[in-house]
């Protein structure tokens, strides 16, 4: 198993998002990061810097407008007038008239979905970083050149879709790495298919999107019911893919608050079984350890040792593994989730 | 001429909107309802307050979860932990998915185009007094008691779409005029016809919206171009209608910061044109003053005369006209504006 990581991620540093109408303090900071490879350097894994891998990966994914504006938008947002320090959109496009506008407050508003994704002077080369983390770790498996990587990716990236940044993500880093493997499978003979089964707590809304009318990447998603938890719009029962991509999209939504660990372990069972009859040729898992029973968030109650289920319940399924960070705001319990998942992953 | 206020509109109070990502005091305040009232008051008009109409005329235009959301967004907001004192939206519903949430935070980023229309304590009785105050005046004139007809609506109503506010507007006092109208008119053996025609210096995207696919009532907006401009993804010249809608939308862009007063009355007067070929029944009016060159805008350079200017060339049109207060946030000079648009109108 290989461990990449990149410190260039820390340069994102969002301090405050707003929610429910006020700015609070961002639970998704760089000591996430830290935190998560501590448990990395106690396990004693080599940890590798993914080179830079150029605009390929990222424009795999996500769209040339919105790359431009992530790239640039600091810059022209500092130069407004009584701008904040971070760009919060406070507008947004509607869904029956959009027209894409030239002006940066306009921009903001087209390519962030929520006031959850603040963009700081150091966000665009993090973000880069990320998926390049995750493209690196996703080449490295397809290649075979090892069974499993582990992609320390921070910010996540399960909530951004092709256009849009949203609930603390900017670029996807899963859909990056599944589209990456993807190319790499066919040059192999192989079919080009590829599952991302997503464990973060909340719904992969934006990795839902980049792939729902396709059917080479099968996206399956386990999560907090989005009725009254984030991202409330998507993430239900009944969106199962549509066009190509019918019945490559599984949503499996269970009561926030009320998930027990064995309801949790069941639901990945449940979704395990869907991946290995769709039968892809490797998997990208969106690992988030907010889940846990100690989270803010307060949705599920797994506990640390149920990480060592899940990550055994992951590798039974044998395929090459593409292992992509997403949320966990618990830093205090970060290391010893991770520690725990890597230990049932790797004795499986 | 009839004049319809009511003081109820005043219960609505925001104390800030979140601008560039800061919250700032909201120039949308009631003082702008009784500034206008002042102008009435120093005229000598008979101001008269609107009937309860009950839900029949915001319904005809609203729909039934955001009339329901309105209604009861704020008792359901305040039961959340932390939340601000009034709601503002931390999420937005995407293009490409969205399902109703039962939550209320999901709710209000569905209904809720922006962070510029803050809903408070008495945001529903006030902007429900707003849209009975434009019916009121719509039915007077659509029943030939007079020829033309004043709604002090207050806050404005043009940017709120049939399920969304946005930019400080709530229902859509314009739309609600016109359409109060239309059965009245039918019911005269008369066509049911009606032009509205929005000086506001923005966009009017709610009316557009609401109207776009319809050819009963036309939409005409003379604005500045919303390329870096509120409401930004509305507004452009080419959006012409559309199926049965199409010719009945007419746009007309005027650059922000360059627009003189002789450009804005010539477009008024190309507007008019448009609307006197496609032959309207009655007009509606959305009238506001942030034209004016002293407003905090500042994107047009409109006078105070100029508005009398503006008031004859609208009656000059010749249709029974009810004219329905939109934007204008310099509070001094409102009076002074409404005052002249007034003489204008009247002596023509």
């Amino acid at each position: 198993m290989r461990f990449v990581y990149s410190e260039t991620q820390l340069r994102h540093r969002p301090p405050t998002f707003l929610v429910r109408g006020r700015p609070q303090p961002s639970p998704e900071k760089p000591e996430r990061a830290t935190a998560l490879l501590d448990a990395l350097k106690r396990r004693g894994c080599a940890v590798e810097a993914p080179p830079d891998l150029g605009a390929g990966p990222r424009a795999a994914v996500h769209s040339a407008d919105y790359l431009r504006f992530l790239k640039t938008a600091y810059e022209r947002w500092s130069a407004l007038p009584d701008a904040a320090e971070v760009i919060i959109p406070n507008v947004h496009r509607s869904t029956d008239m959009a027209e894409y506008p030239t002006g940066i407050v306009g921009q903001a508003g087209w390519h962030m979905a929520d006031t959850a994704c603040p963009i700081g002077e150091g966000t665009w080369e993090a973000v880069c970083a990320g998926a390049d983390t995750a493209a690196h770790a996703a080449q490295l498996v397809a290649r075979g050149e090892v069974p499993a990587a582990y992609a320390l990716c921070r910010p996540p990236g399960h909530h951004a879709s092709r256009d849009m940044a949203g609930g603390f993500c900017y670029l996807n880093n899963a859909a990056v790495a599944a589209q990456a493997m993807l190319p790499i499978l066919a040059g192999q003979g192989r079919a080009p298919r590829v599952a991302i089964l997503d464990v973060d707590v909340h719904h992969g809304n934006g990795t839902q999107a980049i792939f729902y009318e396709r059917d080479d990447v099968l996206f399956a998603s386990i999560h907090g019911d989005p009725n009254n938890f984030y991202p409330w719009f998507a993430g239900y029962a009944h969106e199962r893919g549509k066009g190509r991509g019918l019945g490559c999209n599984l949503n499996i939504p269970l009561p926030v608050g009320g998930t027990t660990e064995a309801m949790f372990l069941d639901a990945v069972g449940q979704a395990m079984a869907y991946v290995r009859a769709w039968g892809p040729e490797a998997l990208v898992l969106s690992l988030g350890f907010d889940t846990y029973a100690g989270d803010p968030l307060a949705a599920f109650q797994v506990t640390t040792p149920g990480f060592a289920t899940l990550g055994a319940a992951i590798a039974a399924g044998g395929w090459p593994t593409v292992l992509v960070q997403e949320g966990g705001y618990d830093c205090a319990a970060l290391t010893a989730n991770l520690t725990s998942f890597l230990e049932g992953f790797s004795a499986a």
